[in-house]
């Protein structure tokens, strides 16, 4: 086989890393202490560090209004290369141009970052949600973060100076693109396929993953560890979930685990392209879009982000898609299936959703083994008997709502 | 999606088909009646066919000496195309250059094609065999057809005007480049994986064409329907076996098949290669490459032939390889896996030699159903036991032999 040379990453020959390292980021540390201090969310924290480990090569800061404009209406920045969705910052008021900053976490008030200001304008929220989320319904998600932007959105570049608690709370998952670049290289790796997870792993991912492992030379379990809505299962316990998952299904050697610090901002097609591109900053040549990707509620398709690769102009993402049909077990098949490879009949299939999968994991139904793992279903019943006692004892107290809001 | 537009034939923007039709064929057939014959093989009259349907684009007829040679050492032909196996005649004399000859195959004396003589040449077996089969040892298979070539190769370009028996004798199965790429283009494919296919379908064929499947747009289930040695499945029985297959476990829509009327050399990786040669001719972007693909006894390793497309110089071939490692049904995984994706045990798995398996249909053993299934496995019995009854009969009359060699 010839020698290992990775992709490179998504319009950049190199990786653009903008976090300090040492005694340089001591040094703008000091510096950033005596500039006027500006919080940024949840969501602009998680890009922020994104941009500092290169995951979001060739990005040199948050976005100018031409940039912004120009990725909501075409996907397109000025300079002519692919991004899907904007990555900008939001203040309360304008800053004039040259204006240095610190950017502060508005959840843990460390100091994340420093700026020059080269921008501050103001933006049509309406116009970037129907673009990119294609709707404006502040139930979503995605929506509702834009929504909560300030008033002014403020560009220019970055000098990162933290990765906050995500490398010591997510240890051994939270992975930089230099780092999981590293492995493939010495792993010998030509082609990589990206399992994008936000969710435990039942049959069917554990079935895409196997089937991208089957046509490429590894497969690298990507998964989201910034901030999700609130019911969906938290990072700590997909974690624990994915790794009984390999350890007791998987060929080790196959598979390479990392996590990444975004925020999910639900945005279907859109978000699916941009896990593509920062995937390639990985070094993935292949990104795995299944069934509703990234997508919240029926504001998409099932199969929306397969078009939204399909469609993409020549040369636009060198990470290619490896689209997946819905899958499940089928007992005709006696195995796993898809849409394109099933003949047979709903009758034959093994199929549940998600309510009546988190019904039965809360109120300790059965879940068919043909739906997910025994060893993945008794962290679940554990977490979610976990949560039970919590709302008990809540509710004992007075409290009142969703448990699951709280987490 | 953007609209389907099928890979190029090999070296060639459109197919070189060199069969007449019509009024063409008739008037070149009076002439071929003038002319003297001489008798080509089965294995050439094949590759004749190959030749008159465009499946061996861009070859113009029967190779001359360069070619030849260029192809058995670095498998490139004097004008820097990529082909893998010698496409040769052989005569047992010298003909004068320009001299018109008729080709007759020496199994239905039909006249097969004209050719016009460019050169005449010996060559050296051995050396061809060393470079093409790895081997001179006669047992192979392949070996064995090029040391029973006459002492002269006859070089020259064609003109084919029959396709023997195969469009009657495998009426529905045998297909011409043009027809499979019509069809692909009517179904909108642009991603075609090619199956190859000697042997029934049994579930670890029938995995790797779903992978195939699940990550292409379709799959080609391309048959060879010319000869084999003796002991393999014959064309009708194994195309019946598929059909029975394809019609109770696949989505048709995703399913064309079609047969090509080769005789297999038995070459391992370079007839692996060769079969994604004239894959892309048929329209195929994807060849499926399993475990021991094209080998004979222990001749080769199970996995050469992906070696020897990682191995091919960049743009040597359009058509790329899906690589598949060993699959096999394991209990523990619930399903098909691989070796690529199952990390248990032996004893897990079900294994099954082509040796036990011919033991267990022939004298009525049980064979697991999650190594094939039921329907093909009742085919098979039934081939099985009609041979059984035919050494039978043969035995009374004082026949001696293996009924299989008859076939």
């Amino acid at each position: 086989m010839a020698k290992s040379k990775l992709i490179s990453p998504h319009g950049s020959k190199t990786l653009k890393t903008l976090l300090l390292e040492g005694k340089e980021r001591d040094s703008e540390l000091k510096r950033a202490e005596t500039l006027p201090k500006v919080e940024v969310s949840s969501r602009e924290t998680g890009d922020l560090i994104m941009l500092g480990i290169g995951g979001f090569t060739p990005l040199d800061g948050f976005m100018g209004h031409d940039d912004w404009k120009g990725v909501c209406s075409e996907m397109k920045m000025t300079n002519g290369i692919f991004w899907p969705i904007p990555i900008t910052m939001s203040h309360d008021k304008k800053l004039d141009p040259g204006t240095e900053i610190t950017l502060v976490s508005d959840e843990t008030n460390e100091i994340m970052a420093t700026m020059k200001v080269t921008e501050s304008y103001q933006i049509d929220k309406e116009y970037e949600c129907k673009h990119v989320f294609t709707t404006t319904d502040k139930a979503h998600p995605g929506v509702e973060m834009v929504m909560a932007q300030k008033d002014w959105n403020i560009a220019g570049p970055v000098k990162v100076l933290s990765e906050s608690y995500f490398p010591t709370e997510f240890e051994g998952i939270y992975q930089r693109p230099a780092e999981s670049r590293k492995i493939f290289e010495e792993k010998g790796w030509k082609t990589i396929a990206a399992l994008q997870l936000r969710n435990p792993m039942h049959r069917s991912h554990e079935f895409l993953a196997k089937i991208a492992i089957d046509v490429c030379d590894g497969l690298y379990i990507h998964q989201l560890v910034g901030k999700l809505k609130p019911g969906d299962i938290p990072a700590d316990v997909r974690v624990r979930c994915i790794n009984t998952l390999v350890e007791n299904y998987f060929v080790k050697e196959r598979v390479v685990m990392g996590g990444y610090p975004l925020d999910m901002r639900y945005g279907g097609p859109r978000e699916g392209l941009l896990h593509g591109v920062f995937r390639q900053n990985f070094g993935c040549t292949h990104m795995i879009i299944g069934r509703d990707h990234a997508g919240v509620g029926d504001y998409y398709g099932p199969f929306d982000a397969h078009e939204a690769y399909h469609n993409l102009w020549e040369g636009a993402l060198e990470c290619k898609m490896l689209p997946i049909d819905w899958t499940f077990y089928c007992h005709k098949c006696d195995g796993m299936a898809s849409m394109k490879t099933c003949p047979h009949g709903k009758e034959d299939r093994v199929l549940l959703s998600g309510t009546a999968l988190r019904k039965a994991l809360s109120e300790g139904g059965d879940v068919p083994a043909e739906f997910s793992r025994k060893e993945v279903l008794d962290i679940l019943r554990e977490y979610y008997s976990g949560l039970k006692e919590k709302v008990e004892i809540k509710m004992h107290g007075h409290a009142t709502g969703d448990a699951e809001k709280r987490k």
